[in-house]
């Protein structure tokens, strides 16, 4: 039986004949950018078959006689095996085959001839950058089709999740102070108003959130204007605004429009307005009917959603004490369970939605759990689906990678555990080796001015002195019960020009991955915070907000200094303090087993 | 009596006002953008009286009232010193209170008024960009006079010194083959032809050198021309041709031609000729004059040079040797001077001078010795001079940062010892610290690609733990006797986005500054070497170059680790065993003492 894609591949060729489209360029993304899009956008996913919850980055280039997926090398084993009898290939981003996707396009094109591409799901920047090359080889550039849409028969609608307030208490600061922040900083680069199309930025702004526009972030589908004459209008779906959040948006003066009016909006806006764009943020079709002056920049609007305030840092400890009891019953039960044989990654991965998403706070998880026993915890990006899922039983290593959406704060950890015996002193070796990284790292202490690529090497130079590594970022920027993943600061081997300032939260997440044997990643989240002023500058260092212990079992505590042992039990004995009060007595034995180094 | 700086002010003043100029930019360059000019393109210094040895940054701009020079933080105190009386005042390029000097011209000129460069130290990348901040304001700019030609009455000739070949013995490849790898480098970037204004660019192709074009350095004032026809020209005065010159240029097909006709020469190139041009390095009145079309790069030439084949890196060792007798012989010579109490540091300067160059191989030292005793050692970049220079005396710290250029290969080093009696424990503390970043740097592995900007903290680590601080970059690329300081390549704060590679040569020098007591910093030249493929990649590593102990009395060894410990110990092994046979008993005794811990 030939497989549905195929079919729709059929049917997008035909639709490109239709609209005179030689070559068609279809994104994983949405209007807004987001990293994960909702249904209703995710059309690459539905057209090629390669997908999975946690989304997948990749984009189709369809012509007459080919049909490629580009993705780059956290996907390159799972695009080529979905993507197989679907008539798409796949197509390295990265690594030593890789392709460039616009230099196949120029040269695989006729001048004359024609590319189309959604001009609301691609942003200025891309386009732009796509344009010049195509240009220069005189192909022509459409961004006005929405060629899928008219074979994607069953294409699910737009989220209309109803809107609730995310309470001061909080947040921490209300929507107008906000605002009056945003406002400051567009002011900075000229600009007198701003079109914000980032749903992360637009659910900081207004301290609203929903459930299931989006898989794993309680963020809403919309756009936000604000402009210094005091005009602030909300583009979202009206059945979206229940009476909360119309009575909040009302508090702070801001008016609600039809999600589809915003490009009316931007192309009537007065002669005198000066509107701040980002142009890796705006969707092309928006700005191009923009009628005023524009301003490119904005950059200094996620910084300031990156920084945390201290009310949202406390609740954040109140998210890692519920997060943390969640995973004592969940670690706990799957050690009671192991033996009988009976696991699997699904049942697991299904065990720990279920305990998170028993507390009422914790609106989703953060993203799809990763849960890799053995060989599966050696793919970075692994995600356990219905065909790779595998029994969780005899001897070995489980990685596992998970987090929740609390409104007190967003999660994200990986403890790594041995299961079915003690490990061998190899894997001991190696998990200590992944662990003195993560602790190095957490102990930093920096100036100000300090960026990401500067304190990286911390969590690798155990690895590296040993010839080994892990080809991942060390660490992520973590939103407050918004995405899991937020810009602008990363601590990764490229240099991101953005300074580590007090209140910024990440991750620390060192790995070792031995192909074909198993996976290692120790994570916790850590806060930015002032240490001291000295006659040398200002200090900062990083406060831990993950409480979760690690499996003592494959530590090789020969191989830990004595600063580091004091570390981890500090560490440990923080993370007993806390959660035990939280837990019953069969629990809190569970913890003190799991704690306490003697 | 009136400073004769007041004098020139005025008589640049009056040129300006017969060229119909309203503002002078001068700055302290030639027109190969050298980081030290020779003494005819010092005109900045000449005007303004703020020089040093080691040249100092700064750009003067003059107009009819005011008169400034612009400089960085490292020549804040000595340029205001200097400038006193001379009708100039000291504008700060950075820290809390920098002054924009393009900002400053642009509001303080009048639309319609005129701004003076000469466009032969101005390079094109510079120049269009204060052109373009001028056009914005309607101001003018002339990049076609020399003002301060007019009214250098005393002005030094270009130098004229006689070249010589340096050996292939010693460079281990010929100038037939560098210039193979430059016009390859120059095809990659679709030029056909390419013209180097860059001093050490010329002296690594060519394998000539002279003495005393440049203080320090053995580089020669010339162009070259190098094309994929085979067309070869040399461009520089003629009688700096020796008949060894002429041998060695003809053997290449190197033509030669008047240092002056460069100009006319690019604007007769053929028609189809592409001429690679760095806009950093190349003069825009050169770049005016070309008549051909240019492709904007050719930054990988200076990567190319900065890798030192394997008999680069033998030789060097030999420099080093030689260099670390002239070092025993000097501190030896110290410790034996100091109790009676007549040494200065302008003196021990000038010893270590006289017994560098004592050495035939030793041409020049490679920048003048930064002797700091106390409080002078706080000052980053100080330099003794007859107006700062002190007796060292008493008790205290002394600075030592020097270096040579020996035809095996350039040397700096900094040593930082304790004299007149055990330091204090702050001190030993303090020199441990730094010397704990220096051991961990040089102990590094890291993988292909990484960058200095990612291994740099491993040297400022343990200061930071402790909120102590150093603004300097951790590293510079080093020459082979060629310039000390040389691109591409850093170890420092900013990110450099060029990778170390096998062959790259750099110092390792982190240091602390208490202000008004002492500094101290711990500098050793590294070469990076491949140390291994494993399945996570290729992993390098530095191989230690220098060869001189570390002043024990200011160790304090509670503070290293076991692995730190046998790293000195296997360091001061390997400087005894190599440099105890070339020294005599007394000098081998000196040496056993210095570097045996017992």
């Amino acid at each position: 039986m030939e497989k549905q894609e195929k079919l729709r591949l059929t049917a997008l060729r035909e639709a490109m004949r239709r609209n005179g489209i030689d070559c068609a360029v279809i994104n994983s993304t949405d209007p807004h950018q987001s990293e994960i899009a909702p249904a209703h956008w995710r059309g690459r996913e539905w057209l090629t078959g390669f997908k999975s919850e946690n989304g997948t980055n990749g984009t189709a280039v369809v012509t007459q006689d080919k049909a490629y997926v580009w993705t780059d090398n956290r996907f390159f084993i799972q695009a080529r095996q979905q993507l197989d009898g679907t008539g798409f290939e796949m197509m390295p981003l990265d690594g030593p085959d890789a392709v460039d996707m616009t230099g196949w396009i120029c040269s695989h094109l006729k001048p004359e001839q024609t590319v189309a591409i959604d001009g609301m799901t691609n942003s200025v920047t891309d386009t732009l950058s796509l344009k010049e090359a195509l240009d220069s080889k005189g192909i022509r550039l459409r961004a006005d089709l929405d060629l899928l849409d008219e074979i994607w028969s069953d294409r699910p609608s737009r989220p209309l999740n109803e809107l609730f307030v995310h309470d001061e208490t909080l947040t921490g600061e209300n929507t107008g102070d906000k605002i009056a922040r945003v406002l400051e900083a567009a002011a900075k680069t000229t600009a007198n108003a701003v079109l914000l199309p980032a749903l992360d930025d637009i659910a900081w702004i207004t301290n609203l959130r929903t459930s299931g526009d989006i898989t794993f972030s309680p963020v809403f589908v919309a756009y936000l204007y604000l402009d210094l004459s005091g005009k602030k209008v909300l583009f979202t779906d009206g059945c979206k605004i229940s009476a909360d959040a119309r009575a909040h948006l009302q508090k702070y003066g801001i008016e609600t429009a039809d999600y589809d009016t915003v490009t009316d909006f931007v192309s009537r806006l007065p002669e005198d307005t000066r509107l701040l764009i980002d142009p890796d943020l705006t969707a092309i079709n928006i700005y191009e009917h923009i009628s005023c002056a524009t301003v490119m920049g904005g950059e200094d609007i996620a910084r300031l959603k990156s920084i945390k305030n201290d009310t949202m840092l406390r609740n954040w400890g109140k998210a890692m004490e519920k997060d943390g009891v969640a995973l004592v019953k969940f670690f706990s039960w799957i050690e009671k369970e192991f033996p009988a044989g009976n696991l699997t990654e699904m049942g697991i991965a299904r065990k720990l939605r279920e305990i998170r998403l028993s507390d009422p706070d914790c609106v989703d998880e953060s993203f799809a759990a990763i849960v890799g026993w053995n060989e599966h915890g050696a793919i970075v990006h692994y995600e356990p689906s219905d065909a790779t899922d595998v029994p969780v039983k005899g001897k070995g290593i489980l990685l596992v990678d998970s987090g929740g959406q609390y409104k007190q704060g967003t999660t994200d950890i990986t403890r790594t555990i041995a299961l079915g015996g003690n490990p061998d002193s190899t894997q001991k070796h190696d998990f200590t080796l992944v662990l003195k990284g993560h602790i190095a790292l957490s102990r930093a202490i920096f100036p100000k001015g300090t960026r990401g690529a500067q304190l990286d090497i911390l969590a690798r130079q155990f690895l590296w002195n040993e010839g080994k590594a892990y080809y991942h970022g060390t660490g992520h920027g973590v939103g407050f019960f918004i995405n899991c993943h937020e810009g602008p600061v990363q601590i990764r081997m490229n240099d991101i020009p953005v300074a580590l300032e007090p209140g910024m939260v990440l991750s620390n997440e060192p790995g070792l991955y031995i192909e074909g044997e198993y996976g290692i990643r120790c994570e916790n989240l850590l806060a930015v915070e002032h240490l001291k002023t000295t006659p040398y500058g200002e200090f900062y260092h990083f406060r831990n907000l993950t409480l979760f212990p690690f499996d003592k079992k494959l530590i090789d505590f020969n191989m830990l200094t004595d600063d580091e042992k004091r570390w981890l039990e500090d560490y440990h004995r923080e993370v007993y303090d806390r959660l035990s009060p939280l837990l019953n007595d069969e629990e809190r034995g569970w913890l003190k087993d799991n704690t306490i180094f003697a």
